[in-house]
């Protein structure tokens, strides 16, 4: 018979809800028992209910404190994170937690050691590693088909900025957006960042400056096995969430293109149209977040660790840290140097 | 409050299985009492109960003389359907019914006028017609995008053939295969045939000729309002499912390509490699599947006929006959030498 | 030494002219010595004198009694071909002619026998075999990469109809227009045809109608291998001139689509747009004109036989013939029935 | 009646022969009297023989003397282009000059002045603004589809190194290689490059790095009107020139992809195949090539100032030296910094 995972969801906000369909619709073996929220009105009571969830809770300590519950799966706000994963790791519980760990390099070392010490197993949630385009250039890499990784090129567009409020307590672009792209760069380079040249500007709203943020960047990443990455960002591209990924090798070049909303062309006296590329994160990666899910699981099921893991989710924040102060300073910094 | 339909299903083999999943995850305010197949062992049994289905049976007269139920979707094997049509449309139920209704027209046009009697809704499982790519191409139709349809041409090929036990029963390939063609370019025209011209060969496997039917062919469709179609098939594309669609019109022309498995293009020394299309309707058209279910629902809710409709089951079958007749006799026959 | 050809060229209309650029500016080895035409006035005289061409006639005879002049090429109307090419080989030169060499089938199988007996080379300016795409095409099929045709497809529309009173001498769609398909078929499938259904309408222009031919059409085509070929045809695609061709085998399918007229994608918040295809045959088939002559004077200087020859125009014109009595009589017709 | 320009060509290597071709092929209006090369011999006699080209001479003196010549076309080597310049423009004679202009800031800024005095125009050999695909994007940006330009985007890869002992005299890969890409960067951004971040590596062959250069590297521009650009370079690219322009702006976002061998897809059983990009800057620029020299031609017959003009040669050197020092000292360097 087979083994099945009870699940403990922390967080029913827009991407812990996200989960938790997932959880309910397309990861076997598993069974979810508990959702805590800070808030558990009236709407998510009905929400859970159509979905039979039986129990709703606002003290998460619930979750912690069930010794039937295997897995824990945080999606709640970012500060309370590392907490969380503390918790879960003492109560013996594995983890999967959506990013980042948190935005403090010594607090999320001090969760890495815990998480370490109680021998649990740590997923964190960057789920375009799962999208089945940049998967596929991973193989391309792994496979040997494009030789060595020489150039990592991506590009990351959100069709529109965030709210003024939100970019307030981002923590700044390459905090809350190119921290996707830092781990894709990685995951593709197969290598750790040594270097970072970040630049920037505010080209899409005047807002965004006076709120202490930039709304278009370019990085230059120096990876430790000598491959060079760039990424380019910006809050606002009018066409659609652009998500592209390449790598250049010494044997070949491999491109994910983004994804069609169809496969339509239409030809008229004028020019050639297609429709627009999907929407957002949403639309896109929609695919990527049960696929994540269900490898998590996997690696659980057959004890192998998951990735991306906690050190993933450490280099990340080391890196978005090093653009930033790249950006102020406007010169190359090397990790070592936030690193400490 | 919104009103929940009750849904009986009759035949849990393959299809009717993908209906039941779409039924429980994808459609909204339904829910699905009875399940009824000629076979129900304990694989079946433990299929059901892991999807919390209640009530299984292999007397389907329980779906039909339930009060609560309202709608009864068909997925036995073809010879039943027009007996449970009608069964289902004296006991008052809306019918959701696969492809096709009955081999024999006349039998056809006398469960039509039962339905029609009994003042129920029926729609048949073209599903084709709900594939995004194929609704976009009927989109820039409808609104005029591409002008008048003068030419439709619609490229379908499986690939690979089923096997020759398959092939005997199967009515031949028009019947079986370019059915969903028919179907596909009466749709896009927007009119019904007139005439058509059937030509065909042996070309994959003899021992298709053998069984008295053809691997390969392809048809010229007259429509009433002028149009032309052209239709390829082959039983054999070593490449994958070769689903394309295209209109050309008065104003421009509208191309449906392939689903791509990956937006992913590998670029080496040799050539630029482009992973293989999708393998057959159950990858490609998954989507289509539950996109029919919820239209289906969703007329039904708004009181609306839903397309395809009986007589669109009708036509499709009227013209496979006549290009069986055609083919058999190497000359166009029109639709009203079969339809006496 | 390099042996040189010395040319003479019959006709210099439009078609006559992009040939005498090609001789003069991309065929090496050869020299141009006289230009013969019907009419020759002040704006031709300055049309070759800026060439450099020393001198022209009305009278062709000065270029088949030349003892110089090695070739001759045949671009004047197309009543005049068989005649010319008579001429041209009595006078034991080689000849390169415009298709089709005669609209007459007995006189066409004459003008062969006699080019035969004179033993001269004959090619026929069906330019599109030379297409770098077509021929690419070709070379995916003779190298097995997509093993043994079956399905020939080709779409073949004009961006806008020629003058009604071009119409009415044209010989008709299948004669003027598809002729160049058929050779596209026959081409591709490496094999003859044995029998065409053709079918069509007049969906375009009326005027097109009441001048006894037609604006759109569809044939299917059964070569002695076994292979079909399905093309269809239009007097008007308002996008531009739709040229594209399919060939299905039993180890996969080569496509040649449209070429561009350049590889820019502009995405914007409505949608993507690429810019028109090609207008017409000047501008698609611009290179292949060139590489068509190029390929004549290099069989000749190796004593090759240059290809379309003599007897692929005749079978392109009997399956036009073949074409224009199947539709005429609604049925398909074998090549035998015409060609008597 | 029109005037025909009488040109020079100062030498008659690879690229001064193309240049002739296209002189005596593609332009029209000019007639071509002297070609001067440091180097006659019987090879380059017969070259000029064939194409009928009167004069050949060691001496460029015979150029500029030549009061019937109006225009001088410079191709030699480039350290004898800044000299050429001069006493063409002493001549009162008319300038294209291929790039670059010089390697020596101070000795451009010295031509250029002279140039100016003398009041003759002056143009240098950026062929790729000429590209089909690139003035398509050029277009895009200056009829405002896509806004304001906010991220310029350049892939150029080369498909193979030049020889070693090239290298070493080549001033470097941002002098050499990437000058194409600066011009071609501002060309689009329609601005000055203000700041160059360039970073890069040895990862193709180890003797380019002892050889004191690099061949792989990225560059980040800071254009005075806020646009970012960022480029990537490497000298080996084994699937051929790529080559590739985006421009993302706030309306939109254009990209022009490389060029296609041709437009055939082969599905196969195992994936699909496109064939190779072309192969290198002859075959993908061939037509920019002529194009330009139209251009320069046209402009100099309406009396306009063609560009790229002596100051776009000058600001693309700025660049590259600015490159060059950012490199070394790995810090962004202002152009303010090379431009004393």
């Amino acid at each position: 018979m087979v083994k099945k995972f009870v699940v403990g969801v922390i967080g029913a906000g827009r991407i812990g809800k996200l989960h938790i369909e997932n959880l309910l619709r397309k990861v076997p073996d598993i069974s979810l028992k508990i959702i805590s929220d800070v808030n558990v009105d009236d709407k998510l009571k009905q929400w859970a209910d159509e979905r039979g969830i039986l129990k709703l809770t606002t003290d998460s300590n619930e979750i912690f404190s069930d010794p039937e519950i295997d897995v824990v799966l945080i999606a709640s706000s970012t500060d309370t994170h590392a907490n969380y994963i503390q918790e879960a790791a003492k109560s013996k519980k594995h983890i999967f937690c959506e990013k980042p760990i948190d935005v403090d390099i010594d607090r999320i070392k001090k969760t890495l050691e815990i998480v370490k010490n109680e021998g649990v197993k740590l997923m964190v949630g960057f789920n375009r590693r799962f999208d089945r385009n940049f998967m596929r250039v991973h193989e391309a890499i792994s496979s040997g088909q494009v030789g060595t990784p020489q150039i990592i090129k991506i590009t990351s567009r959100d069709p529109a900025p965030p709210p003024i409020e939100y970019i307030k307590v981002s923590g700044g672009i390459f905090l809350d957006m190119t921290i996707h792209d830092w781990d894709m760069a990685r995951y593709q380079a197969g290598s750790e960042v040594e270097e970072v040249y970040a630049s920037g500007a505010v080209l899409v709203d005047p807002e965004i400056g006076k709120a202490g943020d930039i709304d278009t960047a370019v990085a230059v990443l120096k990876f430790r096995n000598g491959a060079i990455g760039i990424i380019d960002n910006t809050r606002q591209a009018v066409y659609g969430y652009d998500q592209r990924v390449e790598v250049f090798g010494s044997r070949g070049c491999v491109l994910a293109d983004n994804e069609a909303t169809n496969t339509v062309r239409i030809y008229t006296a004028d020019c050639t149209n297609i429709d627009k590329i999907p929407y957002f994160f949403l639309e896109r990666y929609v695919e990527s977040y049960a696929t994540e899910l269900k490898y998590f699981f996997e690696c659980l099921k057959n004890n192998q660790i998951p990735y991306p893991n906690g050190d993933d989710g450490l280099q990340n924040v080391l890196v978005a840290m090093a653009a930033q102060k790249s950006y102020e300073e406007n010169r190359p910094v090397k990790i070592s140097e936030v690193d400490k």
